[in-house]
């Protein structure tokens, strides 16, 4: 992990508008930084970087975290005060959208000295490097083994959550591990026939039937990077209705897909996805954004929203997700991972910037399981 | 799920500190008040709750929740400004913490209609109904045939993370969910050797070794509430130092669960463990507290660690967890979940206040595996 290179990263974007030091709260911003992942504080200059920590915490951060001062500390608000301690007299900038931990950090600080600003994070993380590249790709790997495995398992009357049970002791069995964030409660999400009409359903103890969509949305993250990708399966026989469903969230990935060698920004790449299932008579169907950033996290910047305003950029990594809902009946998504690479004048069309670097190989052909 | 009482409980708590309207934004203050566990914000007042959510959770939000406006808003800053939109005129309470969200409900609704309190929901919550109590002894029950179930599997040259992928697929099919907080990326610990000696340790490849003791630390979530229990295991023979060290947890942590009865705080919960563990010389290497409140969260208040304020109450569930860690070599910790029960005078002694059910049953002796 190359965490000189991310800390300079981070500290230009910081200097750039006034700070000489970041404070992380995020463990994910943290892990960035240092290398470890758990209940700490970062703090990062161009002389030090420095982990404070609980004292449960200290002996593993030791361990782990790279080129780092690791300072134990009182949990709570004797941490908060070490950290304070540490920043006297910098102008600190940091990811910290806390009200309380903004204000005792400015009345301690000083207002001026504080910029709630997790700008130099996100926008040092939005570029992916070689290394993390690899491990989004790894995970996207281990995704399309489970989708091989959901196509092997997924049948008649098998339920929902036993399919779950399967996946999630799979992935740790091929090196991965799950993720979740705070407004879902499972890992995945795995859901059949009305279920799938619900992009964020909730998995079940419903048994999969004849005539369901069935969508498999798996993220997976491997050495703290994530892969999210999507594949829809349907039970026995396609209705006319269904696969019409089908091959117009399959054409519109593809154009979200395309959109992204030569789109200016990431608005465009959502309404050219968008404009192909509105065009088909969706549009009231697809409910949701055509995709994020992924990386440390499961959703993180560029957002592929109408409002998406982020340059496409070489070594950004995205989903491309849309999918069509009709509720209380079927639902169908299809989404894959990808790395944005430059061209450089390799494609002979001056409107043609990027490449697509694909992460997922799991077919998007319509599959139907007996 | 009786979200009647948990809106009267929580009303009635903002009214003591003058609001008449809650707004929850995190997913359990939310749940705890609806029923929808999801991407939402809700309202609630003496005459409504409401739940504002994106449009990809509409639908899901109004089959869910119970007795609820269901009102679908934009993603972001545009669902913000709707739920400010709700809230016009009215003396609000909010749980929210971000800085971004009070400063723009502030700007809008005027600073003096708006308390940044989450006392409301935590105090609500900390008492747990009947129902609540249920849940979370079957979310114990479960964790129970998980030790179980990790006695016959340890053995040595077994790895941490062939043992993980095994539980987390038996928590599925038990029934259970797997909770994770943001700064550990495993939903359970489990930590062979010298591992172990880290509380927090991350799931690795290392196989169990003889001599190890091996932590498995479980969290478990039933219908939303969680139970959190730890066993240690030897694998072949206990070393004298290994035992000593098990058998002053193990006394801690019944010290810690008699303590429960009788004493007026959770600071002094605290207290009677940790000086057990002083008195045998292990004092330094107990590096955290003692326990802590269970509920819609893994860590929840009551917090039992020295500065604990909150009285010791009837209806609480918590956890009781003592550990002793030597750096680099081994480490020990036992924890139940329980539930603290009025004695109501049948105990005969005026000392005795509460009785405590223990929701673990899984055995507490030293168990050495082959």
């Amino acid at each position: 992990m190359l965490v000189k290179d991310h800390r300079k990263r981070v500290l230009e974007h910081a200097e750039k508008i006034g700070c000489s030091t970041v404070v992380s709260f995020n463990p994910e911003d943290t892990f960035y930084l240092t290398g470890f992942w758990g209940e700490s504080v970062g703090i990062c200059s161009r002389d030090s970087t420095k982990i404070i920590t609980p004292a449960l915490e200290t002996n593993r951060a030791e361990e782990v975290a790279l080129s780092c001062e690791v300072i134990s500390a009182e949990r709570g608000k004797g941490m908060l005060l070490r950290v304070i301690d540490e920043l006297a007299g910098k102008s600190v900038c940091t990811d910290s959208t806390d009200f309380h931990t903004i204000k005792m950090m400015a009345e301690k600080l000083g207002e001026k000295n504080v910029k709630v600003n997790n700008k130099p994070f996100t926008m040092s993380r939005i570029i992916k490097d070689l290394d993390e590249q690899e491990n989004i790709s790894k995970a996207a790997k281990i995704i399309d083994c489970l989708f091989n495995l959901s196509s092997e398992q997924i049948r008649k009357n098998k339920k929902e959550i036993e399919l779950l049970a399967l996946l999630v002791s799979e992935t740790y069995i091929l090196g991965g591990t799950l993720v979740s964030y705070k407004s879902t409660r499972f890992p995945f999400i795995i859901a059949g026939g009305p279920n799938a009409a619900f992009p964020h359903s909730e998995i079940t103890t419903r048994p999969f039937s004849t005539g369901d969509t069935v969508i498999v949305d798996l993220v997976v993250q491997y050495e703290g990077y994530v892969a999210d990708a999507t594949r829809t399966f349907v039970i026995g026989h396609a209705t006319d209705e269904i696969k019409q469903a089908y091959e117009c969230v399959k054409d519109a990935q593809q154009t979200g897909l395309d959109s992204l060698r030569s789109a200016a920004d990431f608005g465009n790449v959502d309404l050219a996805c968008r404009n192909l299932v509105i065009d088909r008579g969706y549009g009231s169907k697809f409910i949701h954004s055509t995709g994020h950033g992924i990386g440390l996290e499961v959703h993180e910047s560029p957002w592929i929203s109408k409002t998406g305003k982020e340059k496409v950029m070489p070594g950004m990594c995205v989903t491309i997700e849309p999918g069509v809902y009709v509720n209380g009946r079927f639902g169908v998504r299809i989404e894959d991972s990808v790395i944005i690479k430059s061209a450089n004048g390799k494609i002979d069309s001056p409107k043609i910037r990027n490449t697509i670097s694909n992460l997922n190989s799991f077919p998007k052909d319509l599959i139907c399981l007996s």
